[in-house]
């Protein structure tokens, strides 16, 4: 088994009022590289800034890793259009970051990109991989792709009061500016995402089709956002199957709906709860708020700790580690 | 602990009859690349071709890779100037492989890569770090190195007879063509690298001296290409501890000098002997006859088996399992 972690941007974070992922614009840039490297060391290296949200809730990455650190699993981290340098060894898939979804082809590298990622999901030498993914501004650009596939368009949020309508507005004049209708691209995923899409649900897509194809089974760890890249793959002519592990978060959250999408497209859904409130912790404290809820495959990670009967209090407590030594730490990075 | 994989290519490879590293030159420009892969998976992914020489001999990462599967350390693969593709995760330091230094300012991206490892070096968490390389044609660049540095020009070879005189040729010519005459560049490794280096031995020695400044112990794996790399690291001013840890078949070669010139750096010599001798199998009697003698950090690696109280017996068979594992794979990059 090997998690894979996808990591990218696409400028339609940048929408004000879309994204929780950083406390700023700037530092939402770094979510993604920071992401990678927590998951990889820990901690940060070369990013400048260890990601929380505006209310101090860290990013999910803290959960996956303190799974990692009691599960053991090995990892592969891929750069699906990074904006700042990350300190965590990667495989390129593209250079390209998205661009808002507002302009045309967002992501003129779609076709590119779901090749490549089709290439190392085939070449990966695993029996079973799990996908996760990190992206502000993702389930805005997994509407997009949801609405023009023609599939049900709920997607979650990381805000506690997910901002739908200012997403389907986004979505709406994204579709009109690259003259298309609801389903108009539906059977033809590399079109849907060059038009409405970011560069993680494309290698999400590709890595998942090129394993499936290769023998791999995958698990596509995450909410709406992998539940869109799993049209994109059902879109694509794969009908074999596919699974989708998320957090009680995401199934709680009525707006995501993401036990219909997941039987709409054929994939069999694992929920996992980390039974957050039994604790008082800041790292924690804000899941049950409602903030952040999945990411960085968090739901995944969680699944695949408790398949390794590794409780649920024992990952709190590395949880609780991790935080103290990611809040604690002098960012290596400063000059 | 974490072992990190230093990997590039210079066109010096291709003069005829320098390198053992690939059975012809389309072979040995996926070598590098093959060996991430043969390291972080066990097999290849992305790269054609599993690397032998031209005599059957497989390349040392079968080694590395099999110490990997018993002691189980973390890596970090690291792209110096890679030409062909890998399926492993790296962390980009240049894009620029290195030219044939019998051209001006082979290196030209020297000072970046220097600057940028240095970065990475001080990002790394870990306490201790062992750095291995793979660079076709290396000794060949390593003695330039030392030539221009003014220290011990003595260089081992993936050959069972060394070309030394063929290497001495190349690196008088290149130091021609720089305008530079032995012991010129000493004090500058940045010139030294430009003129007559490889983009390696620019980041083995940038990641050396980021990793000492912040208190990271760091063993060079490796022979007399990281004895080049740690001539570089003296040369920047670093009096610290630095190790160097390779095989009993550099130390048995007396081309290579290996323990003088860890003395006259300073550096703290480890040399292990994997007892291939007792064994009759093709990826060990190569090693017996002479051919490729280090590589891949293949010296370090056996240190940190010998270190974790695995025996070389159990290195033998697991570099038997690996071995059968690469020659009997389908290559999946395979169209």
């Amino acid at each position: 088994m090997r998690f894979v972690l996808v990591a990218g941007c696409t400028r339609t974070a940048e929408i004000d009022g879309i994204s929780a992922a950083g406390a700023d614009p700037t530092v939402m840039a770094h979510t993604p590289s920071a992401d990678l490297e927590i998951l990889e060391y820990g901690e940060t290296a070369l990013a400048p800034v260890v990601p929380v949200s505006p209310t101090g809730c860290p990013t999910p990455s803290v959960v996956t890793r303190a799974v990692r650190e009691l599960v053991e699993f090995e990892t592969l981290a891929v750069d699906a259009g990074l904006t700042s340098p990350t300190g965590a060894p990667t495989v390129t898939i593209t250079e390209e970051s998205g661009r808002d979804i507002r302009e045309t082809r967002p992501v003129s590298a779609a076709a590119e990109a779901f090749e490549s990622a089709k290439r190392l999901g085939r070449a990966l030498p695993d029996d079973e991989i799990v996908i996760g993914e990190t992206i502000p501004g993702g389930t805005t650009t997994a509407l997009g792709v949801l609405t023009a596939l023609g599939e049900r368009t709920t997607v979650s949020s990381s805000l506690p009061e997910n901002p739908l309508a200012l997403k389907q507005d986004v979505v709406n004049e994204a579709l009109a500016v690259s003259d298309l209708s609801a389903g108009e691209t539906a059977g033809n995923p590399i079109e849907t995402v060059r038009h409405v899409g970011d560069p993680v649900l494309a290698t999400v897509a590709g890595i998942t089709v090129g394993a499936v194809q290769s023998g791999t089974a995958v698990t596509l760890a995450g909410g709406t956002q992998q539940a869109a890249a799993a049209a994109l793959v059902r879109h694509a002519g794969i009908e074999e199957p596919v699974s989708l592990a998320t957090t009680s978060f995401i199934a709680d959250d009525e707006t995501a709906g993401i036990a219909k999408l997941a039987a709409d497209l054929d994939l069999s859904l694992t929920v996992t709860d980390p039974k957050f409130d039994s604790r008082d912790h800041p790292a924690m404290n804000a899941y049950e708020a409602g903030e952040a809820k999945e990411g960085v495959g968090m739901g995944g990670a969680l699944a695949l700790a408790d398949d390794a009967d590794v409780t649920m209090a024992a990952v709190r407590d590395r949880i609780v580690d991790v935080y103290e030594r990611l809040v604690d730490e002098e960012p290596r990075a400063k000059p």
